[in-house]
């Protein structure tokens, strides 16, 4: 099978290092396909933001289906998912989404810990939209809010294996997850300093791609999709399929 | 004052109906500037739609921001509503959420009666949203999916009468929201074939846009601004305002 | 149109200081009709108190109905409020709904700033009755619960600007109430210390009572309200009104 | 121990039916002591008269403290209840929230079945006030609305064996709550004819003061009572437990 | 009538300690039968523990069911609770589940304070899983994880104490709950120390069973029951009860 | 890979049906390692039945962990989860969990259909206890309740077909979930006659249960784990496991 892994965000290196991710996790089971945003912004890391690229990971999953099994958005806010679900028939995973509910198959009460404050109020209401906040116990991040996104898993590692710590005694989580593009790959090479189950939200949302794909749940047929609309000013690929929605 | 109303619809017919209704509300207190999306949709039905037309819309609050106190977004899911509250430095109101908060103040529960079961799924997510799902008691519409929508206030009236009425006397509603944008101009001539308070959403939103720009709030020094950002593939206006906000 | 502002508090002193800013609020839209308990206490400020000055309210309604568009209650724990929209056919706003609901449409997430902890758990459920819990980062008070509620505004705004700012900075607020008559008039001169949105709750009621009168909403007909009832020991305005009702 | 058994409505027969029961749940453990109100309306159904009885329970329990253990409130909104609970230093129970408390401990779901479809709202809205909707099936009702209070135990009996079957059978109650002063006595009458546990509240109320009482709980020190307070209009003995506070 | 009192604990001493406690609450009332589990654990700490003693606790309750009125189950997590009301036609009482109901009659908000910080999680689940989590100000403790459970009640007096003042003062509670069976009789002792009322858990579930005993519910025709079923490998007295459900 | 199947119902060929299913995921990635109970029930239908397996599962696991990667438990009340997943060093998966999360991620709104109407409360349950009764449509259920669990999903064929219809017509779910083990294998013979998503609970397990494994998460380590404790009359390698928990 073959998963096609969007990064909204047009930073070339978090895609790579997403990929590097995914394929190890995917290995034997999954070929990774990825793509980077060529419109919208560096990092994503506003509402404003991530609306306007939900309407860019639209068209990029539009524009390449052909050949694909499921779909990952790679980004922690996960831009576009709820509509990217209407349209397309196959399994699209969000980042988030799969990062707290593998946490909530594996332990009891999950944290997430991230690089920077003013991810907070986003990433919390993340986790409120999946119906899980009463297993959750928080946002924890540094107090500094200027980063540098392509080296922030370095730069802050003892920082953030110290939140980590924080969270499970203070905080009472026995997962944690390590919230963000920037943070792909951190979790296997802090997990023996923390004393919980740590998850990399790329990681789980290739895994359970894999795994809704297996299901073999049939899409064509579902009456929930949108009716066909006519459209003007959306890529070609995106418009098309909008406009065959009524002939399923 | 001067209030920017956006329709993210592309229908024209369904903006001058809105701006007289606007008129009316605001009549000596404040002038309506309406604005038809020339991109998108002829009428948003899903989210899908909504999640592309967020985009659309903060590009037109962005380029006719010149002279502008407050600004309506005219659709009643509220597409790109929480974007234009970060970006924006004055007071934006949905067409959803400003009918489902009024009514929370004139009555006990409100329904939302709409003109098609397509609707019903995201309209309940929009009245949740707003966090006043206690004081809800759902969403009413007729059976038949396929409507023009052009024409639905005139061919469902009798329809939608009925349903007010069944909302009111079996849901257990004090207050009716005629939900969605061609239902605008509705409620006050069929108020008094409804036992209820019967609100009409564009008016509330527009009240609403009155009221809050009253307060006289500041908003420019606000903490919680998205940091500056660059862009690619933006209209102008709105990509400048984003690389802006640091300086604010 | 004419706004009836009821202060079930009998400190004239506080009526004044709303009336004024009531009158800013309204100016060449609405005239304010001042009206103070005599009967009752100088300040409520418990669920005791709230519940004996409610009887209290709905009686000061009745004796002063006539001419009356949309009533304010003026007290931030909205005594009377439910009740007296059951009974009377026109608008009645309490300060803190209005306040909580226009915080809630001008940005994300709102505290309440208050000048005594014996406040914060009956302003956290005032809070809680609205539905908007999701949206509220808590009380923030003084330590001290003595306090001259006729000088608290003046007496502590060092210490209030310093908790708005803590509201801001530590739980992520975006717009603050200041809470409780005593502090009336006082966000417009603090709101350029505060990184955020400052809400004068009695601004926000005058406000929301003109919009809700302005949406033409019609009341007499209305299948909820209470069948007639005779009363024994009511002042007569309101045993009138409860006796009254099944005639509409 | 002696238990002021407070009906706030102003119809004798419902407090001698009452007291009945009462002295049967009793027995051998409490002496009950009947009081009627003697201002008010004969039978309280909205929110309007229930915060008007709310003034009127707090002074009849201030009147008739002397040598009383445990206070219940003999109709089912529990007017008074959180006021009741700041003042006064013994135990106050509420006839609605007892029933449902008890409900909960005595199966897994409960429904309340009542006389008239008036009531539904407000009962709705007092279970939810206990925090024990998720346990809660809802309330069944005849459909007239017209009945007369004194008479509709034995008058609508068959009516409302069949609404308590209803709730079993389709809603899913083990525990059915028979609402509302006028239906004391009739739940032991109907038990068999029902497939579950069948609750007479003012039984349910009688039981928990007793056992309230029975814990021994301290009340005097309390942090959380309300400072003292001058008051005018209220009765003397009212106004002196609420001047007294401070010095407690 | 005879009130059976299961201690899921294999500690005597802790069955001996609650039995007092449930003799002096009782006297006059209700006979005490003691009971304590000799299978299972000295002293259950954990959710695989619980889970464990559920089945222990049906068990001993079937094998002990003659001539038994009421049932109190005397560990704070209330093991076996659920499955005891489904299968035996008795009241039968969670210990903690009686302490949260008797608190939110007795005041407004609770905390619990308890030994262990191990505790935490559980008890706030056990809270949760009765619905009355909004009312709970959270669970204090002690840093100290590990201690002798049979004296930890004098050892750490002092320590609760404080705890108890930290959860009134900071948490708003105005009634504790001294969580667990080996603070099992401290609360009076401690109670004029602390400015709230002080829960007994193991007081509270024998009144409560008391209570429920008194409203004379008949439980035999539940239509809730599990249909018969045959077991294998289940203590005789409870293989036989679950095989005759259906004949009732 | 290697998976346990524990399936806690004693009926071997539901375990069968489960393993030939479980198999066929698995195919290539994981060795399904099925075990049936040998104590218990035919079939567990209530809460008491779950609350007496939840020990037989924790010790059917204990006994069979050598070599094992993965534990799925195979009824759709997830008897024994939480307990298991505090002492073992491993995923483990329950049916109706994994059902609900794969549902979540594939689709906006599940329904549960099943074959007794006596199975409606507690799976409602167990959707609760997931946090995603948000996006839950209510269970469907035959009105009969005699069924023989080993024919029923053919028995039942027609009517499982229509309720699944019915819950996405009239119930809005766009993924329908067929609960429990007895309906096994059935999702893909019925799939292209409902126009929703159908998932098989058990297949969602085991997938979950690679993908959980594929996580690589260190359980080894966590903090959260029990104190290790003696114990009397549990099975030894139970047992151990509990005594051995403080050494890790």
């Amino acid at each position: 099978m073959r998963i096609l892994l969007v990064n909204p965000n047009m930073t070339v290196s978090m895609t790579e290092a997403m990929t590097t991710i995914a394929r190890t996790v995917a290995e034997g089971r999954a070929e990774i396909v990825p793509l980077t945003a060529t419109k919208g912004f560096p990092y994503i890391a506003s509402r404003a933001e991530a609306q306007i690229a939900a309407g860019i990971v639209l068209e990029m999953i539009a524009q390449n289906l052909n050949g694909i099994d499921a779909v990952v958005i790679a980004a922690f806010g996960d831009p576009g998912l709820s509509g990217a679900r209407e349209l397309f028939d196959l399994p699209v995973v969000g980042m988030a989404e799969a990062a707290v509910m593998s946490a909530a198959m594996l332990g009891e009460r999950f944290s997430v810990v991230t690089f920077s404050p003013l991810m907070t109020r986003w990433y919390a209401d993340c986790v409120a939209g999946t119906g899980l906040s009463g297993r959750f116990t928080g946002v924890r991040t540094p107090v500094t809010r200027e980063v540098d996104v392509c080296h922030v898993a370095s730069d802050l590692r003892a920082d953030l294996i110290a939140l980590a710590n924080v969270a499970v005694r203070e905080d009472g989580a026995d997962v944690v997850i390590l919230g963000g593009a920037p943070l792909a790959g951190l979790a296997p090479e802090i997990a023996s300093d923390v004393p919980a189950i740590v998850i990399d939200p790329i990681a789980a949302a290739v895994a359970q791609a894999i795994t809704l794909s297996s299901l073999g749940a049939g899409f064509s047929g579902r009456a929930c999709k949108p009716a066909a609309k006519s459209s003007v000013g959306l890529a070609g690929a995106l418009s098309k399929i909008i406009a065959m929605e009524a002939a399923q």
